[in-house]
Order: C-alpha cells, then sequence, then structure tokens
C-alpha cells in the first residue's frame, strides 16, 4: 500500500448556486491527489507524458459524502493498493479540516503509449519504486 | 422508463492536453441530460429549487468508453428506469455523432429540502407525470 | 462587419454560490461564438488547428453588466469590426431572453503558426470569404 | 500599495489541447489573488459574505503574455494601487517559476449589499486595516 496525503483549499468558483463545491470538480481533487502521490515517488506524470506515456481514466466511481464549502480546507488522501499493471487504480478519501470524511472515490487508468494509443506496461523506474511498498504481492 | 436524448457540441474549454474530453466534465453533460428530461416533462430543475427542493448527487459512476474530441457533436441519453423514490437514478449514455458509445454512467440524486437539507419525497406532479412510462411498477 | 448569433442555456455547474454565472466562465461563451461565427463562413476553427493554425487569446476585456442565471437562455453576439492580419479581434454582446444586455467584451487573438509558434497570416480562403463584408476597408 | 503573493500548481483538467492553461481558467487564479490577499489583511472573504456583503466581478481585463503549462508553479501578485471605495481594483502579475511574466490583469469588484444587491461601503474593519499602507492617500 502507498499512501499520499495533499491539502487544499476550495476555490469560489469551484461552488455552484446551491452554495457547496459542484460534483464535477471533484474529478480535479482526485487528479490534483495522483499527481502528488507520483511526485511523492520520485517522478512526475509531466515527465511520463514527455516520454510518451499517456494515463487517461477509465472509469471513476465516487461518493459524494458530505459538501464541501468555499474557503474549506480539504484533504485529499490517494492510497494504491495494489501494484499497477497496464492499469492503476487509485483510491481516494477526501477529509474535511475537522478529519471528516466528505468524499471517497475511485478512479482506473491506463497507461496508454501516445504513438499508437495502445494499453502500454508502466514506467519500469515506478515500478520499482512502488515495489517495497507492496512486498506481500511480490 | 423515460427517456430524453439531447445533442451538443464539445467546447474546446472542455478539452485538455491529451486533446480530448476532460473526464470531469462529462459530469456537465450529465447535468444537462437530467435537466432536459425533467423539462421534457413539463417542469424545470429551476423550479424544483425555487420550491425549496435540491437535488445533489449522492455517488456517480463513469466509465470512459472512447476520448470526445473538440468540436464532436455528441448526444446524451438519459433514462429513468424505475420510478424514484427519495432517491431518483439517472442512466446514460453518450453517443458520437456516429453513434457509437463513447460513455455510460449513472448518477444518484436525492430530493432534499433545501431548509432542512433532509430527504424529502419527489415533488407529486413529477410523480405522476412518469406514472404512465412505468405502468408495470405500480 | 460580420456578425453571428449562437444561443445557449445556462448549465447549472456555471454557476456559483452568489447564484449567478461565475465570471470565469463566460470565456467559453466567447470561444462558443467566435467558433459559430468561423463555421457560418464555411469553416472550422478545428480544420485551421488541423493545418497548423493556432489561434490563442491574447489579450480580453470583459464588462459584466448584469448577471446570468441557472437555465437562462442567453444569445452571444459576435462581430468581427474589421478585417484580421495576424491579430484578430471578436467584439461580444450577450443578451438575456428579453434582449437585455448583460456582458459585453472583446478577445484579441494571433493567428499562429503551430510548429513555430510565431504569428501567422490567417488562412487565405478565410480572408476571401470575409473580404464581401468589408467592402470599405479595401 | 498592498500586495500579497501566492504559489499554486497547474492542473491538467486547466490545459486545453493547446497545450496549455486554457483562457478562462485564469479567473480563477485572480479569485485566489484577492482571496488570499484579503486574509493576508485578517478578514476572510468568507466571513464577509457571512455578514451579507457579496463582492462580484464588475469588469476584468487580461493580458496573456506568456503561456503556462501542467505541473508548472505560477505566482500570483495581487495588488491593491488605491484604498476602495464602494469600487474595489485587484491588479494582477502571474510570474512562472523563473520569475518571468507570465500574465497581467485587473478586475474591478463592487462590494454589494447581499439583500438589496445594491452597492455598499467597503466593511469598516477592512478600511482601517488597509488605512496604514495608504498613508498617502489620506
Amino acid at each position: 500500500m502507498y499512501t499520499c496525503d495533499v491539502t487544499l483549499r476550495i476555490r469560489y468558483g469551484e461552488t455552484d448556486q446551491m452554495g457547496y463545491v459542484y460534483y464535477g470538480r471533484y474529478a480535479e481533487f482526485f487528479e490534483i491527489g495522483r499527481t502528488e502521490l507520483i511526485r511523492k515517488l520520485g517522478f512526475t506524470y509531466k515527465d511520463f507524458e514527455a516520454r510518451g506515456i499517456l494515463l487517461p481514466v477509465v472509469s471513476m466511481i465516487v461518493k459524494y459524502v458530505r459538501p464541501a464549502a468555499y474557503d474549506d480546507l480539504i484533504t485529499i488522501r490517494t492510497t494504491l493498493k495494489k501494484l499497477p499493471t497496464a492499469r492503476i487504480v487509485f483510491y481516494y478519501q477526501i477529509f474535511d479540516e475537522a478529519g471528516t470524511l466528505i468524499n471517497e472515490a475511485e478512479c482506473h487508468l491506463v497507461f496508454t503509449d501516445s504513438a499508437t494509443r495502445k494499453p502500454a506496461r508502466p514506467p519500469e523506474a515506478l515500478m520499482q519504486a512502488l515495489q517495497p511498498f507492496f512486498l506481500s504481492d511480490s
């Protein structure tokens, strides 16, 4: 298992007239979560793309447990529970400042060759960096 | 069963640097789908809100089957398969101009009293308008 | 002078907690306005890009005259007042359903070679299509 | 004069298929800039709203000097050059990580009574907090 926490503040432009964060904006929070998890491992998603690997989302499940409001500080916890194959699954929990769970989600992405747009193996260096956190899988 | 189709054109601002629609923007397509389904029944979601009924999304499942690109004309098919209770489930299929399925999703929403923020019964008039399409349910 | 009107309905996700359209979302309305003006002339911006011409925005002025609300039908009027050079200026007026002006703006864009990222001449066919509408300029 | 710097990282969802930040997304950067300037003064815009003061944008000028890219760390410098009246003007400069100017803008906002939706005086406590930075104005 490998986990990364990142905290951010809700923007006014992320709210809708219900007075809470628009449900479609959570996708950006999930994106930030996995971007920072990859950075914590010593890589950047930007660099993956520069080397011809795209990582499109193929499916997503989201549970909106409690609303988030403008100016709230939320913590996005992103977790890898298994070593990736061509598919990588990120699990998400979002907490408000009091530590209450407000959102749970999972996003499935597929390592994709940017030239052929076909599934690809994850970068070898990424796999090696993840290996120590998933010893029981090996 | 009750179904509504609506067609729209992909905006440049909806794409990301992968060259396709950003995965978070589909939530707006689903929102448009249910807005128009409700309008087709003779109501508006705007009017529900004016009468104190909110309809927040409590969960969502999305399958990104194929990408959509800038300037594409997509058709959003929104379907109710069951009469709503306090919970209403919208099913979505999105098709490209050739009729190929590019996205499948479902959104669960809960009729909510805007004063108490507690679950509420769906508007009676909405239930009556839906009834004829769900005879086998009654 | 060349003008194009396009009508669209405000999305819920375009509102913020003030109950009106978020000020940053108007940029998408302007983008739709110029996309449709170009289409009305017989071209597509998509095709310009495919042929190596980008059209980034270099400056924008916006006056928010009145707010727009969820589910409003707005009309975006896009106008070219002069023949483009490497620079093209789109003027915008947005009207509500009653015909009241709610927004005025102008966007300056520069035809750009996608390979060199340097300013470029506008497509010759576009200039020829525009010429009849700007006789006094010639 | 009163200035506030805030640094943030560009999200993937903020890019478009040109490979840079979509021009409409800068409005959120400006919003973050003024939110943090107000916080630095000891207040929150959220609290202003809670006490019945809205702050809608009435006009905006933006110059897109250079593009910003995914994963870039940008610094938003927000400046008040004059004491506000009912109108408050925020000036913006955005810099990339090397300190190069990439964007300049100004946003005009009007303190507005949320009940009457009419212009209002700025909160007295805000004026007092700003006064020391604008001695030559007094």
